[in-house]
């Protein structure tokens, strides 16, 4: 493939870590690239794939327009010239071609494709149509745990000087499960190592990292983290500051657009092998609301990951958990930071968060042979806990003495009533997520919701049922009037004896062609 | 949704019709949106979808900077206050869904996909997503016709007063098909329309249009190319400058790079009803070298044609051609339009491509009762045909007295020679494109392949087998270099008797890991 030399015009634009390039049309031409193709620059015997954009006027031929991610890494300057050629053929496509076409893909093509990932050599559209097929024709176990070491490879990895290592992770979709919060410092009170790395929201209101936020600095590098878990046992912190799955982020850029995610254990599994996890406890929330529907479903699921934590040489214990309404009654990084200090100061309410909390805790300690249930609630009663917790608060750089009080919730609130008496049958979790987002959450910390009802309370009319938080009152209104919409606790003034629900009748469709085959 | 007011940047930088706008990445996050997501603009009254890139210095927050594409269009100036909202919900996002996850798409969510596509608010992933899903899931007969109509009524009509319209496709994959430049000029001589529209080469080194272009202009509107056809009968434009099918360009903008090309059959219908075509002869090249290996699918594809076009009230007949080899010699825009005009003139050679020609148009002039091959030849030998295209020439804007030896060929040449005696067993067409690609066709119009001999030719050593042309002596090397790695043109010293080819054994091949599933 020829190449051309093309003279530098440094632009002062940032695309956040984008290596984006603008060519003239005719050069593009020249170079047989489109509009996001990819061409590598060859600059001291180095060679960098950058992303092409294409420009008829600005960019004149002969020329070519650096962002600064491109110049800066390169040290490159106004006026230099660049040789530029098309990428060459990739391995990984062919890859990626196979699983498109009902193949399956080895580990030596996981690992071209993580690599070619990582090294900007695949394009958006080529990674959107991978997960678009992995989606479709499914991932098989084996190329689950292919994936999972060549995305484990592709980072850095964070070793204790310990032969248990514990874990906890959620597959979430039931807003304000703020569970972590109480699982790690119990299990670390119980002078078991927990170095847990969490996400911060990606369409949910509130991730772990943005609750512990509320707390305590999340971002923290490795060396860091490890100095906490070292002094502490435990730590929570935030896993994109720590490089352990590069490949793993870039996947979920394209992901969360496209709303596909079937690369969900990889990404998991990769993450927990980075941090050295020998023994995990997941959580399987269950539920019509929530992202795993049904026991069959959450069975299966779970099965797939004990077997590839097995491969991967870490035991796994999973726990169903009741997924049908909302954790607790507080949605949003602060509401549910208080709301999780305050369980331990209180050691009784919510009463389902402290038990959700013991029974995975629980679980864990099983698994590692160091308990049960009844002993992690004993860490609760005692304030072991609370006290492990304000440990951790203090080595991650908070303040360890915080009161719940303290922690600042949105100035702006309106209180939702309900138009009857009767009984709450059923709490919207996705509606209960959307209006915290919309009120503001998880950008802003203080917005959210906090429900006064769960189901099977009964509720009078013009009774508070929830509350909506936010720091500005344009959301505010925003969530108010989206809450009129979708009605997101539902009561019924007496539970029904009808049992026909409706009937199904022929449909009147007429199609609009016939065909023959 | 809550928008944000920003302050327009105004860049002098274009993107070639992408509009793109450049938000700091706490507005971003503000607004919910990542790179390439969508955003609308309000401006007086007007709501306009951009494309979001997102910078960490260069655009403060409270600013967005906008790039030439959406300014111009919009007629924002620098300082401006504009209002940004995030994308809505799209209906067209879940019609895709659909296709992902099984289902069919019904002809209200083609409209619906075709209607986002035009105005901005599918993002590229999402396209290549639907791609993808199409690719794997299969497209129905209803689906195709759904998607056609959708994507006819997206663009621009040109109807002629004529009861007959005629029109010619070749589904391609064949190098050095230059049949077209025949086809019309036989049909047009015949007192027949035959308003050609044609494309330039995407991933071939020259498209109909590249061809036709070294002998006179094809980037004529609509209004242009009416009239050429009005005085002549006949054209051969650019489709491109129509804007007959916006939706498609913007399909195959996505298609090529993935190399996926699911709607081949909607993109070329929607065209086709787009120029009031009532009766298509559609050329289905096969063998093992082009895109159509078998006779079994060329059966299968061309029934879905007909299908369809009866559907769409379009009469078409197909023709199965033979595609294991080049048609003709010359494979480049200059070499085959030459070549097309050498053979009007000495209406003999090359024999396969004036065969090709006349049963094409042949089959043609059947379905419009108006004749056969015969009659076709006879417009050839009769130099009717070649009067015809000079007309067409003439009328498009170019030299109607246009001599084959006026037509620059590139100057640097080199010729292969054969390393044996022997008998042309085999032509590579990919590779034979992939030369002529290397040696600068289609955007060096000069560059291309003269072949010297075709299948079954007796050749000596040494004698010449090909030459290459190019314009440029890089480029000419490393076609050079190119055809010694992948030998284009097979030769063998005789037939082999041997009829066991290979023999297969077990593989010693371990497995990693043993799976209970």
């Amino acid at each position: 493939m020829v190449g051309l030399k093309l003279v530098s015009k440094c632009l002062d634009i940032d695309a956040g870590k984008k290596p984006i390039v603008i060519l003239n049309k005719e050069d593009a031409e020249e170079l047989g690239v489109n509009p996001l193709d990819r061409i590598n620059i060859f600059l001291k015997n180095r060679k960098f794939a950058c992303i092409v954009n294409i420009s008829k006027d600005f960019v004149k031929s002969g020329e070519i327009a650096l962002y600064k991610d491109v110049w800066s890494e390169l040290g490159i300057k106004e006026g230099e010239i660049i040789e530029v050629k098309r990428r060459e053929k990739i391995l990984s496509k062919k890859f990626i071609r196979k699983k498109i076409d009902g193949g399956k893909i080895p580990y030596e093509g996981m690992k071209e494709i993580v690599k070619d990932l990582i090294n900007n050599n695949l394009n958006d559209l080529e990674i959107a149509s991978f997960i678009t097929a992995l989606h479709i024709r499914g991932i098989s176990l084996d190329e689950i745990v292919s994936l999972s070491k060549a995305m484990l490879e592709s980072g850095k990895k964070i070793s204790f000087n310990k032969k248990i290592v514990c874990d906890k992770h959620s597959l979430g979709g039931v807003p304000g499960d703020k569970t972590t919060l109480l699982v790690v410092p119990i299990i670390a009170s119980c002078n078991l190592t927990i170095p847990k790395t969490s996400s911060r929201a990606i369409t949910s209101p509130a991730g772990t990292a943005d609750r512990m936020e509320v707390l305590a600095p999340v971002s923290l590098r490795a060396e860091e983290m490890k100095k906490v878990v070292e002094k502490t046992n435990g730590c929570i912190v935030w896993g994109g500051a720590l490089d352990l799955a590069p490949a793993d982020d870039l996947f979920i850029r394209i992901e969360q657009p496209l709303d596909l995610d079937p690369l969900y254990i990889p990404s998991i599994m990769s993450k927990k092998k980075a941090v050295s996890t020998t023994h995990l406890v997941l959580d399987i929330p269950t539920g019509r609301g929530a992202k795993v529907k049904t026991f069959g479903e959450a069975y299966e699921i779970g099965s797939d990951f004990i077997r590839v934590s097995k491969m991967l040489g870490i035991k796994t214990v999973c726990g169903i958990t009741f997924g049908e309404q909302p954790i607790g009654y507080c949605v949003g990084p602060a509401l549910e930071a208080r709301e999780a200090l305050e369980a331990l100061i209180n050691k009784k309410e919510p009463a389902d968060l402290i038990d959700k909390a013991c029974s995975l805790a629980g679980l864990l300690l099983e698994l590692v042979g160091k308990g049960n249930k009844n002993i992690a609630y004993k860490c609760v009663l005692s304030g072991k806990a609370e006290k492990k917790l304000r440990e951790i608060i203090k080595e991650q750089g908070g303040n360890p003495k915080i009161k719940p009080e303290d922690i600042e919730i949105g100035d702006k609130k309106v209180d939702i009533i309900s138009q009857k008496n009767g009984i709450v049958m059923w709490i919207k979790n996705q509606e209960i997520a959307e209006i915290a987002k919309i009120a503001g959450a998880p950008k802003d910390k203080g917005a959210g919701i906090k429900l006064h009802v769960k189901i099977g309370n009964k509720v009078k009319k013009n009774q508070k049922i929830l509350t909506i938080y936010s720091e500005k009152s344009l959301k505010l209104n925003e969530a108010e009037k989206y809450v009129k919409e979708v009605e997101p606790v539902v009561i019924i003034e007496k539970l029904s004896k009808n049992m026909l629900i409706r009937k199904l009748e022929e449909e009147k469709y007429e199609k609009s062609f016939v065909l023959e085959r």
